[in-house]
Parts: C-alpha cells; structure tokens; sequence
C-alpha cells in the first residue's frame, strides 16, 4: 500500500496529488518570464481596466516582458495573412466567388491558397507527422538560398515554434540525469527549465558584458573542464545567435571557434537562430547560420553533429500566436532521426496553420508579383523602426545613473546592468525578493513597465540586470521612457547609500 | 571522461548522438499507429501518384488507420471557417470593406469575428499560458450546459489537442519510475506511449469484449491488486469515454461504480471524454461526463480528483489539423494547478486558432442566427452519416469468415476480432511480424485499405484484432467493402489448416 492510499482511507486532508508529490522535476522547473512580475502586470491591466487610472501614476501597462511583438500591436504582414484567411475558408476560392473575392484579395495571395491548399489537401487534417512535405521542401530551398548548401527536406522536422523543438531535442540528448549540456548564461530560461523537466545538468558559460556580451573560448573551455571534472557527461552545447536576452550576434570567425571547440570536444551543437532576420547593423555584424559555416569548413567536418532552430514568432512577422517553427538536422545519426519522427507522430502533428506560416516566412512575395511592393515596405518599416527603438531605448537606460547597457547587434531585447544601493538590497531581502526582481518590481507599480529580472535569465554574482524588449509601439516611447526615468531618479533617491 | 568523447577521439565511426545512447524512454516508446503500415500506405499512394494503379489491384488507397475525417474529405463546418478566415485578416472588418466582405459572409459571422478579435487583441500574439480568458469562460459555460454545475474557468487549460493535456497531467503524476497509472486494453497508445516517455508503469485492465466492449469493477480490482502486490505505486486511473478503439459508451450506473472505486482505492481519474459528441445510440447509450456523474454523487466525493479532457479533433468537427483542446480540472491541489500553468508557460501557449475552435465547438450558432439552419444541417448529416457507416461496415466485418465485431457505440472505430488458421501464425512468424500484422500488411497489399493492428492497441493474449475507421466517403464504401470481403476469403483459403 502506497502512503497516498493510506491518506485516503485515514481521511486526512491531503490531496493525492499535491505538491509535495509531483514529479520533482517540474517542481524545480523555473520559468521567470511569466512569473510573479507578469501576473502583477495582468492583475494591473485588469484594475486599471475596470476602475482607470485612478490610484496609479500611468494610463496602462507596457509589456516589454515578452517577446510578443503583435501584443504591442505590430501589424501582422498583409500578404501572409490573406493567404491564411483564404486558406481557412476555402469555399472562397470556388469560381462562383472569384469576381466577389478578387475584390478583397490580391491575385497573387489566391494563386497562393490555391496551390498550397492543392499541396496539403485538407488543413483541418492531421498532416505527416513531421510536417507537410512541400513545406518542408520549401523550408530546405529558403536554407539553400541563405546558405549556399543544399539540405536534405527528409532531415526538417516542423515544429510548433521553436520551443517544441528545443525540447524535444534536449529530451532525446538527456540519457540520463548526469547529462551535462552547455548553456549561455544570461540565456533564454526555456534552456534551464527544459534541462530541469527533463533531468539534465545544465553547464552554464558566461558571454562577456564588456566585450558586448561575446563569446569566449577560454571560458566555454574553463567550464567544460569544470563539469568533466565533477563527472557530468557534457554531451551538447547550446548557442543563441543572435542572443536572447543579450543581443549579440557572432561573428563568423567565432563560430568556426565554437565549432571547433565542439568537434575537439565531442559536443553536439544546437544553434538557436529564431532572431536570424533580426540583425542591427548588417554591415558589420551579418548573421551567420552554424549550417553555413560549418559546412565551410570542409570534409573534415561532415560529420558533425548540428541541431538548428528558427521560428515564425520573431523576425519581422512576429506571428508567435501561431506556434510555428522548424528545426534542421545536419550529421545526426538517421536512427535518432527516426526517434524524433516517433516523438513528433505520438504528437500527431504540428499545427497545419503554423505551417503554412512557415511557408509563407521562407518564400514571401518574389520580385514582381503583385503584393511584392507591400511586402517590402511593411518589412522594411518593422525593420527600420525596431532599428530606431532599440537605439533609444538602449540611450535611455545608459543616460541613467549606475546603469550600462549594450546595444543590440539583433534580437528583441536589451539587457542593461544596474548598480544597486546597499540599502536596496537590503530592503529587496526584507521584502524576500532578489534585489533585481525587488527592482523590477518597484518599476512596474511606479511606471506600468513590466520587464523581466536579470536573475531569470542568469548573471554573474552580485550583478543585477534586467531584460527588456524595445517592442512597445514608437509613439509611445516618449511617454513611458520618461516614466522609466522618473522611477529610476526617485528609486536612486530613496535608496542612496 | 565519458565514452562518447573517447569515441571522437579515436574517430570510430560512431555518431556522438546513436540509438545506443539517446533517452532509453524514447527508445522505449511505441506508437502503432503511425508505424510500419502507415509508412507503406504512404510509400504506396506515392507509388499511385506516380505510375496509376498500373500493378494494384485498387485505385487508391484508404486510409482507415486514423481517426482524421477530413483526410476523408469531411467538410469542416462552414460558420466555423467563415469566422477562422474573417480573424486572420482582420482588414476585412473595416468599414470600407463591409458591402464587400457582407457578399461572401453571413453577418453573424462577421459578428462573431469582430467580437472574438476585440477579446483576443491579436491573434498573432501570444496569449495567456493557460488560453484566453474569454475562451475559458466560454468552455465553463458549456461545460455547466452539458452537465448542469458550474466551473471555475481558471481551472480550464486550453491545450494544443487533448493529447497535449493527457501528456502534461500524467508527466505531473508520474513522480518516479515506479507510479503506475490503470489503462483499459486495448487503449489507445498516446497512455502507453505517454508512461514510456515518462517513465510511469502502465498497469493493464482488459475491457470485457463479449460484453460490449463494457468495463467490469471485478476487472480493476484485480489488476489493481496485482500491480499492488508487485509494489507498483497505483496512482491514477485513465477511461477512455466513448472507446478508442472499442467504441463503448460507458452507463452512467457503471461510472458510479468507477468512480466509487477510484475514491476507494485512493486514484486520480483522468477522463478522456474527446469522442462525447460520437454518439450513435444516444437513447440507449447516452454520453454522460464522469464530471457530472461525480458531481451527482453528492459532498462526500467533493475532495475526489478528476482531471476530463476534450478535444475539436473529433465529434462532428474534425478539426485535427488546427491542433485545439481543453483539460478540466476537478477537485485538483490550486498548488498542482499552479504547476500545471508553470509548464503551460514554459510552451508559451496553445496556438491561437486552435482555440478560437474550441471557442466555436463549445459555442455554436444558436436558433435565430443566420447560420444556424446551416451549422444544424451540416451536423446532422456528418452524424447521420457516421452512423450509418458505422453500421455498414460492422456489418461487413461480421459476415467474414471467423470475424466478430462489436458495434461502436461511440466514437469513429470499430475493433473487430479475427480468428486467424494456425498455418497464418506461422507464416507471420516466418516473416518475423505479429499475426495481427500479418494480416493488415496483406489487406493492404490486396485492397488497399489501411488499418492499424490490435497489437498496437494490446489485446488478450492469442487474439487477434485490428481497428478500423468508418470515415471512409460513403460512396466509397461498396468499393472497398467488396475488396475486403475478397481479400479476407482469399487469405482465409490461402491459409486455411
């Protein structure tokens, strides 16, 4: 007899399932980006909606939390969306409605729904588990063009977002709970959380604030002996390129370095590349597949294990509310290809609409088609203004006392430093909080700001940081930058030493 | 040192990542249906695609192995689209396109639409973990129609199908290698597939197939004890209602029962309810929610714990491609809620059209709106349909040589059971695969039809099934029947003793 069973027959009041019984795995599963903070801010939102302003010193919360770009209201890009609505109604695309039809859609977005309709018969219809194999021989022509090396479609797992794909990736890599896999500290927690759901010891390395959040070799080196050294079986090694929550983005010379280091090593790479067509300063700091350069660097490295991940939520769509994404697999062994096709099919199937998002991502209007022009502008405004407001955003924090920030090569977000007051770490420990999350917090009740504490993500010890996106619309930068910097100056005041 | 680095070292020709050393759950897992026949039907309508029937002795081939209506050509329910298109191009809802989009729409879409979109912002954004606010209303709502007591919508979990739900509450309860969660056999194989990956113990219960398929309490006792006295920690019990693959509508008499039983025994029960809208003997065998059965049952079965799953792949819907579901919480530790929406955060969120069907399932056209007559009509003929499928093919099937079949009181299968010549066992050994597969390799090597084994579902030791849809197009039906009826008198004097 179990003791939950012995419980129940003594009526005690425990619940058979209950905290203390769980898989242990997902108790220590943290995920900071949606925690405590952004319940706050939801809480806000609602109060602020029912009663007004009334009581607070803001109109409404500004969520640079979450990587959510259409959350912040950016238009999603027409042509991908017209594809879809035709897709979901396809009595639309009937001769008798053609007349009615041409008026509301643009010829190329029916050519477009027709044919891809005609390619996934039904997308009320589980697809192959794997994903429906024209987009997937689309995704592998979009990789070709951007690298310059064919890829095998049989090899492209769809995936709904990235994430399911990070996931199912680091589940099939952790063996056993002695499995070490390198991770980017500050990163992106989805890392941290999936290694503790799945049991695995992350080997965190350090990117360098002063050299704008880059990469080190000496220091992927120094952490790797570390780990072998207390007997964990490092078998993988993640890189976000371009960084989240850091926003560096690597330069091609570096990357032969990681990949050398990795093949010296015995590492298996996963290249997190979902913020690929979000890169600042092109010029000087392009973004660079793993693919690509790895498949650069000659025979010698054939084979190579490589895991590669992008998305359809960043970028300039931003469709995140879709879950769409797809991950590329090179030198992966086509048995553990095939476990990873058993895995997808007990999940049936990736949403069919995600897919045909990813379609529509990797083979967008072409020169000449009739939503051509439009396609170009609404990237081209996404891109230029995102460009403009990082930029702002990144003088707003370093125009502020004991803060500096790195500007972001790419990405979504800025991850600026904090000098904090002794006494506000010491009212933060008063108060049970993390002295940046303490931080945080007194941000959000003074502006309606709400970003995420540096400790979610990692830091080095005794330092504080934050992490916020540059996504809230441009008109509204003025206002809420100016409150940020009010409720620093005051929060500076208060806590002076 | 670990050996995958020595391996590298020494350059053998071993993957770092190989099938010897992957996650040995993944390896474990099995998933029938999706398996070896499916590859060959697949391999076979490529083969037609590409050189016509030209060597077949069929035209197409028809895919019975899953339940995916409109793979089948099923058509969606018209109002459902027509609002799932006005969403993704919210441009059509402006006013200068109104006598436009009003040609091709009925106004109670457009107005649902319009409604749905200032609930939901944007559907390209993430949403709540958890699933919109305004959804979750809307599924207490019809949840406290079905059964007549209410629900807290805070205890709704919108999923990305119910198997997304089954696999995150049994990863929650499944706290160390030795939990065992009760599953019916033949059941369908996301529960054995969910324990291996999670390492949980399957603890086998048979239904009772002389009697309709029905559940007996004598049954789960014993299994029960047995798991028990090998020291296996029982925690929760799984029913799948209406049946997959039996197609048994449990009495609400025998869900007291099961119920009483599990309150007994100290375990969770987790209903699987996604076939509640295939009913085919509603006077008879009405589907009652073991939520309301409980509830009936009076405050002393207040603190019992029920998690009930739901699904818009299945009733009269199908829309299993959009990847959309609910799970219920019931009695549930707020604690292990709270780590159940940690894990949802971790995923971000079901995808948004996903649950905008869920919406559109749970609140349909009611009497007086334009749609109405439409939705009404479109419902009763995909049910009357499925009914009379349903019948002809048990009919087929019980007019076989050595076939028995239980009618489907619910659900899209049927489980008939084969009797199969000695001298086919050992054939089937000789080609080293399960009778059972044996068999339905040869059906549809001969037909073309596609069914999906029994062992893939578990069945009593030395019998033999497979599980077939009735999803097929009614017109096809003679077809293919003639060629089964065909195919099994010739296999039966191929291999007659």
């Amino acid at each position: 007899m179990s003791t939950v069973t012995q419980e129940v027959g003594g009526k005690t009041q425990r619940k058979l399932l209950n905290h203390d019984n769980i898989n242990p795995h997902i108790r220590r599963v943290q995920y900071a980006v949606r925690g405590e903070l952004a319940i706050r801010a939801e809480n806000l939102k609602a109060a602020i909606a029912k009663r007004g302003r009334n009581g607070f010193s803001f109109d409404s919360v500004v969520n640079c939390n979450i990587g959510n770009p259409q959350q912040l209201k950016q238009k999603p890009i027409t042509f991908f969306r017209q594809v879809a609505s035709l897709i979901d109604y396809p009595d639309l695309l009937i001769p008798e409605n053609q007349s009615k039809v041409e008026a509301l859609y643009p010829i190329d977005a029916i050519e477009r729904a027709r044919k891809l309709l005609k390619q996934i018969g039904a997308v009320g219809a589980y697809s192959h588990s794997q994903g429906i194999e024209s987009i997937r021989n689309d995704v592998a022509e979009f990789i070709k063009e951007r690298d310059g090396y064919s890829t095998d479609p049989a090899l492209i797992f769809l995936t709904q977002g990235a994430s399911q794909g990070v996931q199912n990736v680091l589940q099939i890599i952790i063996s056993h709970s002695n499995v070490g896999v390198m991770i980017p500290i500050p990163q992106y927690p989805l890392y941290t959380a999936t290694l503790a759901l799945y049991d695995g010891k992350p080997v965190p390395y350090y990117l360098n604030e002063e050299q704008d959040w880059g990469l080190d070799i000496a220091e992927l080196t120094s952490s790797l002996a570390k780990a072998r050294s207390e007997g964990v079986e490092v078998r993988a090694l993640v890189i976000i390129n371009p960084g989240n929550p850091t926003g560096q983005c690597l330069s091609e010379h570096n990357m032969k370095e990681i990949i050398e280091f990795c093949y010296r090593e015995g590492l298996i790479l996963l290249a997190d590349e979902v913020y690929q067509a979000n890169i600042y300063y092109p010029a000087q700091r392009p973004f660079h597949s793993f693919k690509k350069v790895l498949k650069s660097m000659g025979p010698e490295y054939d084979e190579f294990e490589l895991f590669s991940f992008h998305s359809i939520s960043k970028g300039l769509i931003g469709e995140c509310g879709r879950r769409g994404g797809y991950f590329e697999c090179t030198g992966i062994d086509p048995k553990v290809v095939d476990e990873l096709y058993k895995i997808a099919s007990v999940n049936l199937c990736p949403n069919v609409h995600g897919q045909v998002m990813v379609d529509l991502m990797v083979k967008p209007p072409k020169s000449g088609d009739p939503s051509y022009d439009l396609y170009q502008n609404e990237c081209r405004e996404i891109y230029e203004s995102l460009r403009r407001r990082s930029a702002k955003l990144c003088k707003v924090f370093n125009s502020m006392e004991g803060v500096t920030c790195n500007s972001a090569q790419g990405a979504m977000y800025l991850f600026p430093q904090i000098t904090l007051p002794q006494k506000a770490i010491e009212a933060a420990e008063l108060s049970s909080h993390q002295p940046d999350e303490f931080y945080c917090l007194a941000m959000l009740d003074a502006t309606g700001v709400c970003v995420v504490p540096g400790s979610g993500f990692g830091q080095k010890d005794n330092t504080w940081h934050f992490r916020s996106t540059f996504l809230p619309q441009e008109e509204l930068f003025e206002g809420f930058c100016g409150l940020l910097t009010k409720f620093h100056n005051e929060f500076m005041d208060k806590y002076r030493d």
